[in-house]
């Protein structure tokens, strides 16, 4: 006997029946606004080459790291779910790691991961029969099927989701070539890109070097040398403008900024190129290169969005077999107040600039993020992010945050995944919540239903557009 | 068209009718009871002279860094708002100023200073349509007239708020004229002072060298050697308490204390006096001086409150145009475990001792204070503080405090404010929040509505005038 | 005039009334199901001679630090508490001890010890009056003439609580003599113990050199020897497996741990034996241990338990007057991503290790334990611990971890205790939270009715009996 599939139109929404009444109008408003996605981390060759997905496995298990931590945390092996390793794609037939994944689909439970796959399954596919393991067959043919036709291509897709903006993610050594082709195409989807140099600015990451000298050959300055360095930085953050980017990205180990000499730069520079570097040399080196990137942003309007506090591959044995990005980062504690303040003493009263902070350390909402936020102009406050992106997380976030920054220092919504087909979702999720926490302001008397209705609208759209100066 | 401005009866109440029943049968028994502010920092001289006050910008405006950090953090210019730099106050026309905020007084929905406002809009001046750009000539106008009666003047306000105790906060360096002058005016209103040495006690505070100048006058105490600088704070205390003082005030950087010897104490004392010390030396002395200060207390009696944990004047352009105490203080992480263990090894057994503990970093309610007001029979815990004195600060603070520390271990409110006419507002967010937060309790059958009951008279006013001594 | 003492049937539900509807037939579902009772402190001794207790303060009062230390905290002399201190129990009659507790009992309002009393007043005495200072001797005589009959034996009232399991905690030097008694006396009740070798492990306990004697004379291993030492856990541990033991239990200052070589830990043990060490090699040693113990826990299936992060006797004047143990343990801010590196880095990745976390620092729910447990296949969540066992306590752990660890990653329920008599009320108290999160998560439509109650079932039972290997 299968389970019925099926989304509540009232999902997300608080029980008590005059709150929900309230939140319920509220989302009736912005429910079918156009997607405005100004962070991700979608691949821009989907749409340059628009060619179909093949099976439910390739697009929605292997890519999906909050999927597969799940189900190796429970002790099934990522061979088997047809996860690449080091040693390559396994020779795993994707409908066995589909079966095995449906079989433990109950793990999700309580977790915004089955939220965003129901959505997917039912929004989607039409789907409509609970995954588990007896619909495992069922939902690998109907997935695979559709996806065969036209109308799941990702320009179609594309469409379909009614996404007006969307940005990707590409390194500062990218060559830009899918989202030229895009453009090339004719198609009129707008994709952008994002400016993230991390693989140029941490030494300590194993690509640096080789980014380095793609970064090189790109710009054809000298990036050894401190000058060249930020020159190539400059161009290249032309190029990204010029490829529709209104932002940067930086994701560091933590918000650590500094404010060097230029002579202190230069010595510390060619400590970094040099390869004598020691740990403290490299984070000094990021600390100082945030700085360097809000003065550019001060020059050329981009946008800076300071992603801090993950420790990446946590998991030695993994990132020995498996490498990076295998779902065993771990949020760490994260300090702004003093990290934050040389990058502030230089551009901090600057109303030019506009730098979106995100963080996985709740404890920094209240205490340290808000309160920043609501005071220094250039600042504001990333959505809930990462392990936070989810119901609880985005409440605790408007009620750690509200109350000293407003709403107007906030910016909205930011999916930020690689999975294209749980865009729609993720959205669907934030709207709902958010309509949610303003129906309380509302029944306990904080702002009138009006307020709400423009605040609903705001952080499903103004906000976002003039964050990211779209 | 304007809109409408009405306080709910149930505003702040819980949504749930059930829930909402009792916590509005629990408000109507404490909603009109006198009002005890055994913390705060309004100015004295308004009662010693009981001088009109002008307009709603100089009064509600310009001092309250609440309002102007929120416009400043949305690139508004403080100049036109006429906030005072260290050029002066600016020359910006009043009633501009008030049009300038009315117009953006939509960015405080969601915040207390909304809450606030409309309450002193609504209850203090009788205004029922909401401030908006269209009106804000009304408001000042209306406003502006009223001040100019004698129902406004700020001894008839202070009756008609029903305050039965008002404490302000004087510095050890200041010579108490103004609670002299309103002693001698024969006006039987009860405003008292708080003993603050701050000024002689962080050598760090750009006003140290004036202050221990005053300090050595008022008491004629050589106040540059360690002796006379203790036998001068004794003088300075009596006199406080002759002005009626319950207690002390100290406004640290951090919560460290230390336990030094009278050599070392002696030692470090020469090199602050001295101009030789370090930063390290600074924070040792602030630290020894909670300690030196609580065995004060010990023989005085007067109770000591800590307030830990603000990185003040963050904003480094902004200090050096504007100076302190404009919006830029910011919260940090902060330890009492280890920090208050120095102190708490010589004076924790005392049970003549009443330290009362307050925080910015929400994160230690339920790790470390409540556990340590929970068995030290000298520390009690302080109410939500600042960035937290807000409707989902104080819920958090009762829902993380209360399973260990009870309400017994708590002293009611603190409006902690120099905005007069915000506290009635103020007062009642709390009541209603701690009648939301009992009810909650009652509603989930946790306790029972007779204990409620009482418990909302405690919060309200006896934990207060216990705590403070009154 | 008394009060009546009822429980509500459905005390501790969310007040709205459809979620409370769905939280009683959870509920409904899974009251009745025994009790699994795998991690406490209860002393075995009762079991093994079944003698009977003699009264109220020697039973309920006197052992329990959550009462006196708010009595305490109160300024209530231990002395008249009846409680034990170094120089032994004071010739305080216990009928006036217990006297001034119910005086007192309003202290404990939003506690949970309230309501883990009333339901053992309710449900274990069956008294049916409240508890203050006029009943105080109604309860006194009431009690102690129940506890004189065969009903209240231990060991009857182990059958009557339906306890299926219930593991102590001894010491690596325990010789185990209890439980041996129990086992030699024929009862069926399931008691066993707990290898918690914190005592040989710990060079700053004031017992470690006492505790290494008796361990070296129940091995016959040279524990003063860095091979040997590492023997005599293992003999010990057989010795606790047969006596039933399925884990291990750690209660270290923090939750750092080491990977030396063996030349490096010879040469450490080298100095903790001989008595050279310093702060930072006692913190040392048991950072290794821990390694060491999941090295051992790899070996022989033992399920390893870390209780990290109680400032331990943190009241000099108590510690000196009356020992350890005496309700002034406080918390402390706990990192784990870094500290438990050293240890994963050896066992991470074994799908034979079974390690279940504990925190008393709740940030560090979402931030750091929800994701190394929702990724490392070894970890797991245990319960929300001690300060933090509660019903906010209990409702903020499964919202804080839920989202990304699922409910599969953490254990059920501990009730930690040694207060025998509240084990079913302190049960009771987590299955009605749990049932209240679950209702909520249906009412808001994130899963359907048949999961949780699926989950209710887990949460109360087969996550326990797995977690622990029962």
């Amino acid at each position: 006997m299968t389970r019925p599939l099926a989304l509540h139109p009232d999902r997300l929404f608080p029980a008590d029946p005059a709150t929900r009444g309230i939140a319920r109008a509220l989302y009736a408003e912005i429910a079918d606004l156009p997607i405005v996605s100004p962070h991700g981390h979608v691949d821009p060759n989907w749409f340059a080459t628009d060619e179909r997905w093949t099976d439910a496995t390739t697009l929605l298990l292997a890519p999906d790291h909050y999927l597969y931590r799940m189900l190796y945390s429970q002790g099934i092996d990522l061979d088997a779910l047809a996860i690449p390793s080091r040693a390559g794609t396994p020779a795993t037939d994707p409908r066995a790691a589909w079966r095995l994944f449906a079989e433990h689909y109950h793990l999700f439970r309580g977790t915004p991961s089955r939220l965003w796959l129901d959505h997917v399954f039912a929004e989607v596919f039409g789907l409509d029969v609970a995954l588990e393991g007896a619909t495992a067959d069922h939902y690998y043919d109907a997935i695979g099927a559709a996806l065969a036709t036209d109308a799941f291509s990702p320009r179609a897709l594309f469409d379909r989701f009614r996404i007006d903006f969307l940005a990707t993610t590409e390194g500062a050594h990218d060559d830009l070539a899918a989202h030229a082709a895009i453009r090339a195409s004719g198609w009129q989807g707008r994709v952008v890109t994002t400016y993230r140099p991390d693989g140029v600015v941490d030494v300590e990451h194993e690509q640096f070097a080789g980014a380095m000298r793609r970064f090189a050959e790109l710009t054809g300055e000298d990036v050894y040398g401190w000058h060249g360095y930020l020159a190539a930085h400059r161009k290249r953050r032309a190029a990204f403008r010029a490829a529709g980017a209104t932002a940067t990205d930086h994701g560091h180990p933590t918000a650590q900024t500094a404010n060097l000499s230029t002579a202190e730069c230069e010595a510390l520079f060619a400590r970094i190129t040099g390869g004598s570097w020691t740990a403290a040399d490299a984070e000094l080196f990021r600390a100082q290169m945030l700085t360097e990137m809000a003065k550019l942003s001060v020059e050329d309007g981009m946008v800076m969005q300071i992603h801090p506090g993950s420790f990446r591959n946590h998991n030695a044995g993994l990132f020995a077999s498996h490498g990076r990005d295998k779902g065993a980062d771990i949020p760490t504690r994260t300090d702004y107040v003093h990290a934050l303040k040389p990058m502030l003493d230089v551009v901090g009263t600057s109303r030019d600039l506009s730098v979106i902070l995100f963080t996985l350390d709740e404890t920094s909402y209240a205490r340290e993020l808000a309160p920043l936020a609501g005071h220094y102009p250039c600042l504001k406050l990333g959505p809930a992010w990462w392990f936070h992106d989810s119901p609880e997380g985005m409440r605790r976030f408007r009620e750690a945050t509200t109350e000293t920054a407003g709403f107007a220092n906030t910016v909205g919504f930011n999916d930020d995944t690689r999975a294209f087909l749980s865009i729609p979702a993720r959205h669907d999720v934030a709207r709902r919540v958010d309509c949610g926490f303003l129906a309380r302001l509302v029944a306990e008397h904080r702002i009138e239903d009006w307020e709400a209705a423009e605040l609903a609208r705001e952080l499903t759209d103004g906000l976002v557009r003039r964050a990211y100066r779209l």
